[in-house]
């Protein structure tokens, strides 16, 4: 069964990047998470990224804030496809740092960049992804993806009334 | 089979565009190419994104730019895995308007944004998509970053000598 | 009599819209208030935009945060003007995504977009679209800034004294 | 009959503005163009502005670059709705500074931003105001629409053969 | 004697610009306060503009914020030299619409820009201006600036005991 | 009588810096041009600034680009006004760098900035700052604001033939 | 023994600052700490610049927020690596006029740039050129990087466990 | 002696790279030239990251475009000064990928940043760094910084005869 990894630079990401581990859950995917720091553990981070794929993972999310290189790192170290989460860290300059940081990869490594921190959003995709070969995990998309609509109906009818 | 779907909002991103088909078809990997506006043909936009996950495709590269609504409409449609590409246009501001309208998407709705004008890399990103579930497809990954490498230690030589 | 639709993305946007709703009483202007999310309800949207106009309303009026798609979507399904209204989102990158994504779309389809959180100025132009055919809208219009003068005329006469 | 005016702070404004004056000529609206600059003649601004609605005008179309008034002050002084065109001049930090001069109005004074360089919008946008009470031109934006759609479809077939 | 006129769109401007009118007091330079709104009060603008330099004023300064017209058009009106200082308005693009509008103005008609909420700095600068013709003036300038020598020498000995 | 020493960073500054040169003559006011390096001639901007006011000069313009000190160190140096002009150098980020860093000084030292390469407009302030208190020079203004409004008046003339 | 100078514009940047002095005590590197402004006390700042290098000093760190001019010109005036540390002051833009006037120096005379608030890392920087000449604190870096990697892999255990 | 590595991502960045090189020669410094990309070639720049400091080189300047890892990548493997440079790649959002990814390093791991594509400078600091130890190098920063003087100097006699 597919599992997706979810990493971080740093403890201090984990409150953002736990929308992530929570909405795969919700989906029934298997998680496991890790503090990999691209630039105090990078060893860490090596070992990290060239063996991901011989261990059952499926995709990787990755979540930093600043000049945040570890989804890029990761990127050029594995073949699975890894998800880029720029975190808004305390001396950033609005996010446009962790954001360009993430988003601008050269061609041939890419990273799939989503919302400055979109953690939420990134494990949707990893699911998307797993669902794009499992028939199982596309079904709880589109239930997902009816329950969004539904609420936003409801939120509708209370404006109205 | 696998298959990728590519699509434009308009003949004029097909320069750019040209890169993702390119860097598919050397993975042997199936693509479909249409154009379909968000903003001129919203039916048809509609039609694709309803559907096409039920035509064989496992993966949607939507490259718009300016106001660039198409890869986030079609990711409201389609519970497939949707890479957006930002495609910098005549009158951007500097593609800060195609960027921030694929990458910043709400929570239920991500969008796997690349680098502006980064085509090669959607590419790219869709074959380690369909690899993370298709060892054959992860295989040439492997083989297309060790290319890489070797690109880059040749350059290194001929610096060098 | 004419009629000015005001929708937004989500309840959550209500607080700021709800600005534009006031205004519009305030001209005795009829006004008609719903959730549409472009992101989560795209067949809502597309059901409200392709028949708008022929329901009596005159003028719609779009806000949205982030990837704001809304105003421009409907823009693209309907051929009423659309004000759209960039509203600052909780992990906006101060307000630029969804300005921007309002503002900057392609030749063909125009949204009248207004300032960032400008949902008052959107009344105001929805009221002023529909002064330009109908004389006692515009003679309202000509009362609303004459009062805007006479409350900085009034303020001034304070600073001095 | 309804009047559209175009009005730009320069002589260099107008081959951009020219866009918005053959779009209007094309739906068989009445236009009329004249230089008025904010800076160089405000009294002829002034003029203009506090007249305009009494001269058959129904909406303003009013292009300029940089720190670009002319629109926002044109609102100022006149009921119409007034829409702006910000200009990408000479020396202009990126369009930034029109777009954001143009954008931002206070509360009381709205403008219909469209895009950078957006006049063709612009002049889609006055027609759909005259549009909104006048139905012999609301059909001619639809006919106008569907052209647009065509177009894609005629493209998009040309890609795929 | 010379006078310096102290303008702002608004009463909410008071707080910030009245640190302009605090330094020139503490210069012995003469006063005067008002509100004039670019975009509520046009007519007082422009009878201010017309008529300032015929009534004793020297220098002024004009503060706005937003999409900040009050400073360039009285620029544009008055051939006294103008200040302007940005003002950080409620729902500003932190800063950057007010600046830029008051900045980038076109060649002809300058306003002498200051930094953002900069009133202390503009009130220094009317306070050179005038000091430029009168040696009076000039000497307190470099008194005041020999005070902020001092002040910064201090600070020097505390940090360092 | 008052004369206008325009110093810029660079001989490169010049083409740019020229245009302050040349409506300062037309003016008729005395100008003193030097190159003073704020980086390579340290020494010589002291002096410079230390003693520009013992000199006859009335008001200094100083044009530098990228990280640009020389307008805010003079205006450090010397009790009179500082205009200071943001050049656009080669490795610009846009022309960012040198407004900003002209432009938002600290509380205590303004520079009179103008805008990106807007030389003309710094010697028309110069001009305007002379005229605020010699009479002869405020009607010299007067007539050339004259010249910029027939000109406009005369393109609006050819537009509308 | 190698001695770091820790210069600032104004004792409100000492909180900022203390961060680089505390890092290098650590490292039992000698610190001299001062107020040094670039635009209050520029004699001060000559003085100290020019003679830096002939007082046992190897590394200079100045810290400054808005229009930064410190770190540049104590570079154009001493032969000594200057480290610049961007703070960001009360009315700053986001940081991006103390970021931008340090870094983007011109050709000839370069500040090592850190990151915004990035005090701390001025001190490692400084102790690292230092360590590139003394073994003794090489190996001091060496371990304090081996310090930030275990703490890495505790939180890694905690998040897991 | 000491000796300084010049690193960069990519052979299309050794003409921005080559003024580094140079500078340095220029200054009697050995250069180490290679080719090392943190995202292809990941295991050569480990490599080289961690035995820098034991081969003899004192400093290490790296040059890297868009999303720019590789400067500090190996500052987090070397315990040396890392200068990095910003290279504009040709998809760049106008070079603050680049800048941003270099400049906003964590807490812990700094990375010396030079102007955007300012490799001259990044050559004179580590020539600086070398010459805060080494007598004879400082001496040649001193004779250098005499030639900009003297350059500026005689550039202000031609434009003044």
């Amino acid at each position: 069964m597919s599992k997706v990894a979810v990493i971080m630079g740093s403890t201090s990401d984990l409150p953002i990047m736990q929308e992530a581990i929570d909405i795969l859950k919700g989906f029934d995917i298997e998680v496991e998470v890790d503090i990999v720091s691209a630039h105090r553990t990078p060893e860490k981070m090596f070992e990290f990224g060239k063996t991901a794929h011989e261990k059952g993972i499926s995709v990787i999310i990755a979540g930093a804030g600043g000049a945040a290189h570890l989804p890029g790192m990761v990127a050029s170290l594995s073949p699975l496809p890894v998800i880029g989460v720029p975190v808004k860290s305390r001396n950033s300059i609005n996010g446009w740092d962790s954001v360009l940081s993430i988003l601008q990869m050269p061609g041939g490594v890419p990273v799939a960049t989503v919302a400055l921190d979109g953690a939420k959003n990134a494990g949707i995709l990893a699911a998307q992804i797993i669902g794009s070969s499992d028939k199982c995990v596309l079904d709880k998309i589109l239930v997902y993806k009816q329950g969004l609509k539904e609420k936003v109906i409801k939120g509708a009818e209370e404006v109205k009334s």
